[in-house]
């Protein structure tokens, strides 16, 4: 290590407890993008992260409008000759509901057995305060051995609706040799790992509509169509007794992989039983002809998100509720299209939509192609060789089931591939109850962003790769 | 009309504003019996109940513990030889949600367009007034011209849970010549009608569970079962393609009504497609091969009452739930048995239940026989009488659709035939929003139940049908 990168290993093992403190602030807003009732967390959150960029040392910190919420960004640029890395990652959190299968507020960040409790903190606050207390380490030790330029979003949750406009807008502004995310967590706890791909998401409401109003199931039962009904037959429609999505022409794009691909999945080191068993969840799912990895990384799906109607509380209430509702999304693999996807399966539930009930249709903001980056790309090969500096074993290349819009979005409008470099693991309950970050790994990834960056500046300096 | 009905009617029209403003304090306590939030407004009603039966002149007036919410009960048993009626009615309401659809809260009675518009004004406090109406203008003007039993329950809308047992236990007590119910709403506005059939009830809760908490459908969509689409393919097993319920053995019972009474209800003035239009709901459901009104009246029903799983809230969550959620409830004819028909329709589900997941099933409280009356039975003949002298047209009788489990149960533990006199309305949306009761029926109401008690004084006096 460089002596600048030493310098700043010292200063963030000193400064570790207020990094961390300042994590828990962070964790402690409750910026929820999708529901407007967050509105004025959202505002909080974004300027808490542009004071704290402040205080890190970055220069230009700046809260820049969107057509939906805003994106925090800042930069250093005083290396000159040295690469420009562009940094991401997302303020906004998934909603926290189920409240009450929370085992402390999901707002009051809680630390038990080593894990930070609340929502956010695995996804993606952690992950960014990682990259940012590196940077601060760098900042306030000294300078950084590479340029940096951030772009932190608050519409990740939301399928980041609104940041491709805003990169198209500000392309000049975003140039760099590589994108390095924050986001996008490792596979596994016991193994480290780098993404080498992503799906693709687009995502739907359904309202079926019977009477105009609630109807008394004894009076009028039977002489009307009852929604829930009807919505339970055309989502029951959408998929095969065989577990594939009975959507016409919903494969027809889907790359079939050659068997060497799925041989190097056969033979990673992976137990479906005990990863159902960490879930809680059984076998006997899923698509046939495919292994249950397979069916994660390579196939596509149709997932219900949603469903609700009629009557929900305690006891019996004999109602035929006038609407059923339920929202569904879309996993795509390559070359899937989200809008073409979408087509495909309103076109479907239109044509198998029951006699008595009408059926309205609205697509979700947000979609996202699906994601790939070359095994070989420089600055991926350089994550896999801290990965395997810190962990003392190779770092493996996977795929991911996971959405990140960002990596279709940097590559169409900035020409820019994706490296994802989180400290995050996938068992952390982001978009559940009881969401955590590990501590140890909020450690590992300070040093590791610090090791990533200094490694990055001596191969420029050194004419290596970049 | 005899000089005791004369003058009961006279203190009616003068104390109607009174009447009519007790009615408005009934109703303004949110006696919902199905949700434990609101147990202290549910004792609030018996009592008030109790209260204005002792200002009606009653005597006995009690407020008896069941094993649920309890009984209010009276009497007045000083017209020896005459006959005694057992006088039935409910002061629990259903819930009101959904809450946003009311267009003035519904526990704040409003008057609109001579409609009293509050959640139990049309089922049951509206018609309960009537007839406690009706009684104290006999006791405040002189006697009553005939004996009568009060038994005024909470747990109507539960399906009269504990009702079963509780006049089991006091059957000496409620002995009389037969019941005269408040409650069983008209069939229509435009055509008075008297009820010869009620459908039966039984009700089931369905939760289907997947993994143990809530997952990310990027993270693990593919590769472990969903619950909401478990539950789909459930719920759309029940019903096959031609609308019938697909439940194995469900129809076993049911009688096959002959030409004639399929005749005689082809011969009801009663248009479909405007039926349809006042319901805001569109033709094309239902069983195939039998009318809307057969349908209704002469055929069972698998209904879904309510459905949910999931993210509900504004925007998209990408989220597998743990679990899935249903009820379901099922309308019943002779010969068709509650208990036999929960039996096949668990055996129904389980067998059906997709794999990966696991089913788990709760039976409803408050199960109804279905109940028939003769049509020549003399109490339901006066009511007939009764309606053509007030309506100028002769009654027709019908079938109900609905349930009113009290048939069922005072036909076995008192051997009791019933009679339904309510002057609530079908079309009165109650479990619905926006619930009312025509304040003309309120009138009309007190006047019949004058009139029909006169006229039973009358036939007992002078040696005729009892």
């Amino acid at each position: 290590m460089s002596a600048g990168g030493e310098a700043a290993c010292v200063w963030a093992a000193a400064q570790h407890d207020w990094l961390l403190d300042a994590l828990r602030r962070f964790v402690a807003i409750p910026s929820v993008s999708v529901d407007p009732a967050y509105a004025a967390d959202m505002r909080r959150g974004a300027a808490f992260l542009a004071d704290h960029m402040a205080l890190c040392g970055l220069e230009h910190v700046a809260i820049q409008a969107t057509d939906g919420h805003p994106v925090v960004t800042a930069d250093w640029l005083h290396a000159p000759g040295r690469p420009t890395v562009l940094i991401y990652g997302h303020y906004d959190v998934q909603p926290p509901d189920p409240l009450e299968k929370w085992h402390s507020p999901p707002f009051e960040p809680t630390v038990r057995d080593g894990r930070l409790y609340a929502r956010g903190a695995s996804d993606d606050k952690g992950p960014v305060m990682v990259a940012l207390a590196a940077l601060a380490a760098y900042l306030q030790a000294g300078a950084l051995p590479v340029n940096v330029k951030l772009l932190i979003e608050g519409e990740e949750e939301m399928g980041s609706a609104h940041l491709d406009a805003f990169v198209a807008a500000h392309a000049g502004e975003f140039a760099a040799d590589f994108v390095l995310s924050a986001d996008g967590a490792m596979w596994r706890v016991d193994l480290p790992t780098v993404t080498v791909s992503a799906r693709g998401l687009c995502a739907l409401e359904l309202t079926v509509s019977g009477a105009a109003k609630d109807l008394h199931s004894g009076r009028h039962g039977g002489a009307v169509a009852n929604p829930l009904q009807a919505m339970s037959r055309l989502l029951a429609s959408l998929h095969a007794p065989d577990g594939s999505v009975a959507v016409h022409g919903f494969y027809d794009r889907v790359g079939v992989p050659d068997q060497a691909e799925r041989r190097a999945i056969g033979a990673i080191p992976f137990d479906p039983a005990a990863y159902l068993d960490s879930l809680g969840a059984r076998d006997g799912a899923g698509e046939a002809g495919w292994t249950l990895l397979e069916r994660n990384w390579l196939r596509p799906t149709l997932e219900l998100n949603g469903v609700w109607g009629g009557y929900c509380g305690p006891g019996a209430k004999t109602v035929i509720p006038a609407e059923a509702h339920a929202k569904l999304s879309c996993r795509l693999v390559p070359d899937q299209d989200p809008a073409n996807i979408l087509g495909l399966v309103e076109a479907h539930l239109r044509r198998e939509c029951p006699p008595g009930v009408s059926l309205s249709l609205a697509r979700a903001e947000g979609t996202a192609l699906p994601f790939r980056i070359a095994p070989e790309h420089p600055g991926l090969r350089l994550a896999m060789r801290v990965l395997e500096g810190l962990y003392g074993c190779p770092a493996l290349p996977v795929r991911m089931g996971a959405t990140i819009p960002i990596g279709a979005i940097f590559q169409r409008r900035l020409g820019l591939d994706t490296v994802f470099f989180s400290f995050a693991t996938v068992d952390e309950d982001y978009h559940a109850p009881n969401e955590f970050f590990r501590l140890d790994r909020f450690r590992d990834g300070i040093g590791a962003w610090i090791k990533y960056l200094d490694l990055l500046g001596e191969e420029a300096a050194s004419g290596g790769p970049s």
